[in-house]
Formats: structure tokens, sequence, C-alpha cells
């Protein structure tokens, strides 16, 4: 009998199919084929090549926009939202609108020609998180936005157009959909309780220990209790924590390690697949939340979105979170 | 300057590229190349290929599971959900979860390999409209069932699995997270309005005209202000109808005309786009509703979900829906 499990902060439901689980080897379409490419504009000595750098660390004396970087945040040259310009919300009979404004950053993680975040050394790794908290203190300087989501498109399966490691920020002048129902029901959620969900939740996993993939004395990662997608694999501070940005430098260190760790984790047991992975802080514009805590969720794209999907809001996932994880241990 | 437009239903957010529109040559990706199957189980003499049919339209003579059939409903080889048991509803600490108890069947629409169903002959298509309505009818009467959903699948990147030209339908324990929303946001606009929201935005689109599609006496057709995908067009009645199952003979005669008209001009416009469509109708449980109108859905899946989706909710559409409409309207 499949079961229907409902995922606590967001009230979604997922049909996981207990009883003829898939192997990781029944994923076989659409993986990642690292392929180089014949020109590539985020490789060092290309910077001309990408809008005008915002941030980089670089080595003594070298010059912005010229070779000599470790991590390299410019423009997106398509960006989806446009730094320019007033929310201006407006309507058309029924409808609102509002202009498109916001922030579209690229997160360039290496100057050499990598692609995955996994082949990095560990310090890079720390920078590419340290870049991200950077820029998200910056941003937040800005009153028009009140979100920053961070990402990372990985294969062409997953959305990625360059093959090259790289993470991009989008900041927009409205709490996204999804936040604010996770936000709404942890709220709900502590208003019951007085306890933060998230919190509750690593304390359960921690107690069933079935589903964790790694934990260390500030993380872990575990395969969510109703995952949508095989091999779906969650990253959280244990310690109640809101916003990304508030992360300091030691923790900054070991995250960079977790991170690192549970992506290779993938990666070997899944061949290298197509995924994203994103970020959910609490917005900008809540200074405290006793009720929202900060989550990377990793997607690997395996699996089809169809009509069901689309038409429900549920998730038909062929692999049980538990055999996920052992997998995943075991890595 | 890009546009944030709100669906007014759903309250997602959309960003339109109203700046540099996309052409429908633009989408050459995963088109719907159709290609014959050196066996399919869905073809007329097949038929102990399948499990046995639970209902089909016949000619006067012929037996269950032999040829002679129009259209021809079957459990789903491979279903999501199964049919026997009750409910269960139980916890586990935090989370939630129950049986997987539902309905999953597949409506085959032609007894000849034809992999469109702009292809049939329109008596047929009527015939496909009235199983829809017939089978919904029928699983209503279990009252462990509250939703269902009829929806299709077609092209790879849309997760068919087969080409044969055929629907599904899945009927669920609990209303869909999707519907449930829709619903609560319905009700809240009648209840500081006293009209549907859903006859608002019709008489809105009638007053407007650029996005309409297609208009008859009964139904129109047309591409949401606040389109996900290039191309997404909605079909409605244009009076007040709660329910799909609901419909009457001489409806279901025209709306089997728009629909395969509607479906006619994506196919034209796109070259055989591979597309999903879903049918979002009131809950069995819910006998009247003052603000729930039943819609189809169909969505060309021509553009990529990548981190920023999953995680705002979002979508980027790079084609505004006024475009789309009036290339649509041409075809």
């Amino acid at each position: 009998m499949p079961e229907l499990r409902r995922e606590p902060v967001s009230g979604r439901w997922v049909i996981i199919a207990t009883e003829r689980a898939a192997r990781p080897t029944d994923f076989q379409t659409n993986h990642h084929q690292p392929v180089k490419n014949s020109f590539c504009p985020f490789c060092e000595g290309n910077e001309d090549k990408t809008p005008p750098e915002i941030m980089a660390y670089r080595g003594n004396g070298s010059k912005a926009d010229s070779s000599g970087w470790r991590v390299r945040v410019v423009p997106n040259k398509f960006p989806a939202l446009r730094t320019e310009g007033e929310q201006n919300i407006h309507g058309e009979g029924i409808y609102e609108m509002m202009n498109g404004i916001g922030v579209h950053e690229v997160i360039i993680e290496s100057p050499k020609h990598v692609v995955s975040l996994t082949e990095l050394g560990n310090g890079n790794v720390e920078d590419v998180l340290r870049s991200y908290r950077d820029r998200l203190i910056e941003i937040k300087k800005d009153k028009r936005f009140v979100y920053g989501l961070l990402f990372k498109n990985v294969g062409v399966a997953a959305g990625a157009s360059l093959e090259h490691t790289h993470s991009q920020l989008i900041a927009t002048p409205i709490v996204p959909q999804l936040v604010e129902n996770e936000m709404e029901r942890a709220e709900a959620f502590f208003n019951n309780s007085s306890k933060c969900i998230f919190c509750d939740m690593i304390q359960q996993e921690i107690a069933v220990g079935k589903r964790i993939v790694t934990s260390t004395e500030k993380f872990i990662s575990f395969t969510p209790f109703a995952s949508r997608f095989p091999f779906e694999t969650w990253i959280l501070p244990k310690k109640h924590e809101t916003h990304f940005e508030n992360l300091q430098k030691f923790e900054i260190d070991e995250l960079a390690n977790v991170l690192k760790n549970t992506l290779a984790k993938l990666e070997s047991a899944l061949d290298f697949p197509p995924y994203n992975f994103i970020i959910h802080s609490t917005p900008f514009n809540i200074q405290k939340s006793e009720y929202f805590h900060w989550h990377i969720e990793i997607i690997p794209r395996l699996t089809n979105i169809a009509g069901f999907e689309w038409g429900t809001g549920f998730y038909i996932n062929p692999m049980p979170p538990e055999e996920a994880a052992e997998i995943l241990r075991k890595k």
C-alpha cells in the first residue's frame, strides 16, 4: 500500500511508493554529464565577458574584473528582475501587478573550469558560503527588497545553462508565496506549541535516526519524511537560527564541510545527477523569529513532473526517504 | 522592465518578461515527436494487455475486453494509489500520514494508434469528455474519495510513458492542496464581493479581449493574465458551473469542439509541443458552491523549472500572454 505523507512545514502531501521502491540505478535519464564548453565566460581570464563584478574575493593587489580572484559575484547578464525603479503596485480590474524590480546575481564559485562544487577545496567552499552571506547582508540594506533567494542549478535538466560551477541570488520586492506559506504554518505551530517546528523536526529525526544522512556538532542533513523527490535532502543548523546571513565564520566552515559532503554522497549514489538546491531563510524585514529556521533543500532532478502534480500539488515519490538515507549514509 | 503579475485565484506571482518576448520558434527543445512504438497495449486487439476494463463505449454486441470499442477506461497498471482499504490517518510524532487509497484509471481515447486528441473526430472527442463525466459520477459514490483529478500528459517531457492518446483520472481521499488553496481564495473573494472570482475574470477577459483564444456561446479559452508558462491556456464555461460532472450533453458537444480547437491551435503554433492539461472542479463533498467554477488548464511544457521556481513558487514566463493569445487566435 502506498503511503500518503504530509510535510509538516509546507503542508504538501506526497505519495510514497513504499511497496515497489526504486533503486538508484532506476534513474538513468537526464544525468548531469560534464561536457567541456568551447568557451566559458566564467573562467579566469574571461572577466570582460561578464558584466562588471559586484564583489570578489581576490589576492592582494589584483584589480576588479581581472584575474586573481577566488570567488566572483557578477550581475546576471539576462536578469529575471531589474535593479532600477520603484515597486509601483497597480491594478487592472481584478488583476494586480507591479514593476519587476529586484536583484539577480551570479556567484562564480571558482576561477577554474570546475563543474561541481564538490571538486572545490574546503577553503573555496567556505568562500562560496561567505559570499552568499556577504551579498545578503549588502542587499538587505536596500529597503525595496524583502527577500533574497540563494539557489543553484546543476545540469541541463535542472535548468543550468552554463556548466562552470556557480550559484545565483535573486532578491524580490515581496516575500515569495512558498516562503510565506512555510512561515504561516510555522507560526501557527509555534502559537499552538511554543516551539519551532524545525527544531521539533530535528529532534525527532535525531531520535529516530533512520532518515539522517550526516550529523555534525552544529548541522544535520536528512531526507525529509515527506520527500517530494527521490533522494531529496535537507540541511539545517541544529540550533535555532533564523537568518542565513547571521552565520558566523566557524559555522560557515562546518556548513561548507556538511554541504560538500552531502552533495558528494548524492553524486556518488546517483552518478552526478542534475539537481537544484535552494536556501530558505527568514525575510529581511523580520528581525527576530522564534518560529522560522533557515534550511537548505537539495532536490535531485530524477523524476518528471506531470499533470497530476500540476493539478494537485501532490508529488509521487518512488523512493522512500528511509531507503534513500540508508544508501547515502553508506557513500 | 519585467512585470510581476499575480494570478488572482491561486495567488501565484509570475514574472512576465515583457521586454524581450520570446517567439514560438524559440522553444525548440523537447517537442513532442510522434514515434510509432513497436507494440502498444492501448490499441484495439490488445485488450488483454491492460487490466480488465472498468467501462467502455462499445458497438452493439461487442464484449468487454475485446475489440469494438470507441473509448475504453481501464485501471492504471502501475497505480499511484490503491482502491482497497481504509484511509487510516495516523501520526508519527510531528508527522502525519495515511494509507494511499484512491483510484487511478486510464482513459484510452481511441482504438486506433493516434497520438493526439486533435486527430480524433468530433464525436470521438465528445465520447472522451462523456467518459470523464461518467467516471466522476461513478467514483463520487464511494464516500472514501473527495476529489477526482482528470489530467492528460502528452510527450515524454510532459511525463507521458505511452504515446497512444489517453487521459488519466486519479481520485484522492483528501482535497489536494492546490485545489484547497484556490477554493479558499475564491471563497474569500466571494465573501468580500458576493461574486465568483472566475465569473469576474471571464467578464473582464471578454471586455478586454486581448487574451482570448476562442469564444463560443457557452465556453471561452484564454491565456491567463499571470500565465506561468508560455502559451498556457485555460478553458472555462461562461456560465457559473461548479462541477465538471454536471455537464449536459449539448454542453459536452460544444466543449469538445473548443478543446479540440484550442489544442489544435497550440499544436500549430508550437509544432506539437509536449503538454499537460488538468481539470479543476469542485470537490465531491461540496454539493453547491457559489464561488468555485470548474476549468481546464493547458500547460505547454516548453521551459524548465529550476531552483528559483522551486524555492519561491514564482514562475518566469518569457512570453506575455497577450502576445501568445494573438498568435493562437491567428492559427
